[in-house]
């Protein structure tokens, strides 16, 4: 039996998946990421991993046709990586290196939220679409773009950083990014809590109601699914900046899907309504638009992605 | 000697140039474009031009390798145009149509834009880089995406329409679109005289000089070139929109070039060093960004890039 494997390397944990040749989850797990030595352990325990895996299954090291691998941070075309903080690799090739261990397998690496757009296209909710655009909504907003079949990498390993292009909202309190008004300062889940508190500040509501300094966006989600009106018009604010930067997609790249995904995208249609509202308030010249969908691989996305990177070329 | 044929039709006139094989335009030349009977006269004239030619030139039918189509409108996969105002067709295939007079030889279409930015990137400013946008300041900004070599049409064939962003820039007047503070009312030629225009009447150089009541793009150009510091401000406020939208392109795109074309870019560096510096303050997250540079084919842009879709295989 062939197979081939597509590996999520996070700072936290390492997500292993094998997959069958036409791409089918056979069976997942992970290991923590032991980032020690500078993270130079992490792919020697990759290839542990796999090893162990195909010793146990009876599967023959040539019956290996592929492992892919997702960094979370930008890669470029050879594999090579600058820099990745999480996993504290400065110059290094995940590719070459772990060439080493399979020096006959075919094998690639590609940025982590790229790699979980090519597996929520392949796999998930971009399926039987030739372009889609994956944004992602944590912590911060990411996202992974997919034109004409293919990842877009971008010049400098850098494209669907797309939380930091602009709202349009009036802003006064600078992202991180050192700009105002981007996306990322409302539609993450750090936004969404930021705009709570300046509604409850404004409301009156803040000193009042002390539990409410202490909340998260999937508090501020719950609260809004129960009606609660400003929690409302906090995911209103919030995900109406991000469907007036998806209409600016639309106009200049024209996708057929926007998936939604990451933690943020767990409060479902509450999310995708509030998105699709602004969306199509701003869209013009496209009599339809693009979908705008849930995301559908949670957290098999990555390493159904990463796998698609030796199955499919890209 | 083979010969592939770019064709560049327009409302007003339809350019033609014959290319060899390599793409080296050999000759080039233009005919007034016949509207009449719903624009079915526009291919029979095509075929007709392209069968002078080779008779002049005495190449044989089997020897025209393809007939590329520039079409001033949405053109999908299939070269199918839904509607083309400009050329009064209506759920009209050109490619199927002049395949009737040329059943044996290559044809493809695509909008005029896009093909415009395929001719850039193959010939002109984008030679040698993967990724391009080029963006196009007439009396409106449109533009054509270049990615992983590919033209991104888009999923309803309006990829490009990048003149409809968000600039970020608060105003209160209204976008032909419906939208406020869309790239297109700063960096267009319209733009251009509208913003000149407030700008007077806030400082009240309006009514003094009643020449300033009906100027154009190119004369703000030309005093800024000259040292007027309205016109300065002017240009600023102008490209600086666009540089914002550009950095947002960046940000989620990350192409290796921005060309600037159209009437207004004939200015030159003015406009370039503009877009740059609000560009560059707006940019983050990549060290160097991307290259912003004029076009370089002009008139020629659209043959050549028509040219290439059948040369190329795009």
């Amino acid at each position: 039996m062939k197979v081939a494997f597509g590996v999520d390397i996070g700072g936290t944990k390492i997500k292993f998946g094998a997959f069958s040749q036409e791409g089918r989850l056979l069976e997942k797990w992970s290991e923590t990421t032991d980032l020690s030595d500078s993270g130079r352990k992490i792919l020697p325990d990759v290839s542990r991993q796999i090893r162990e895996y195909i010793k146990i299954k009876n599967i023959r090291e040539e019956d290996i046709t592929g492992i892919g691998l997702g960094i979370p941070g930008p890669v470029d075309k050879t594999g090579f990586v600058k820099i990745c903080v999480n996993l504290h690799w400065k110059e290094f090739n995940p590719v070459t290196e772990l060439k080493h261990f399979f020096p006959n397998v075919r094998i690639a690496a590609e940025n982590d939220a790229n790699v979980a757009a090519l597996g929520e296209y392949y796999r998930g909710a971009g399926r039987n679409c030739e372009s889609m655009m994956l944004i992602t909504l944590g912590t911060g907003v990411g996202g992974g773009i997919i034109m004409n079949g293919k990842v877009i990498c971008g010049a400098h390993g850098l494209a669907g950083e797309i939380g930091h292009i602009d709202s349009g909202m009036s802003e006064i309190e600078k992202c991180n990014c050192g700009n105002t008004g981007c996306i990322d300062q409302f539609a993450s889940a750090t936004g969404i809590v930021r705009i709570m508190k300046s509604l409850l500040t404004e409301s009156g509501d803040a000193g009042e109601n002390n539990i409410m300094t202490k909340f998260t966006a999937r508090d501020v989600c719950m609260l809004a699914k129960k009606g609660d009106v400003l929690a409302n018009r906090c995911i209103d604010i919030c995900m109406g900046a991000l469907g007036k930067g998806l209409a600016c997609f639309s106009h200049a790249f024209d996708p057929e899907v926007f998936v939604i995904g990451g933690g943020v995208a767990r409060a479902g249609e509450l999310i995708t309504n509030a998105i699709k509202r602004s969306y199509n308030e701003k869209l013009f010249l496209i009599d339809k638009g693009a979908d705008i969908k849930l995301a559908q691989l949670g957290n098999d996305a990555g390493i159904t992605g990463a796998c698609m990177l030796v199955l499919n070329g890209d």
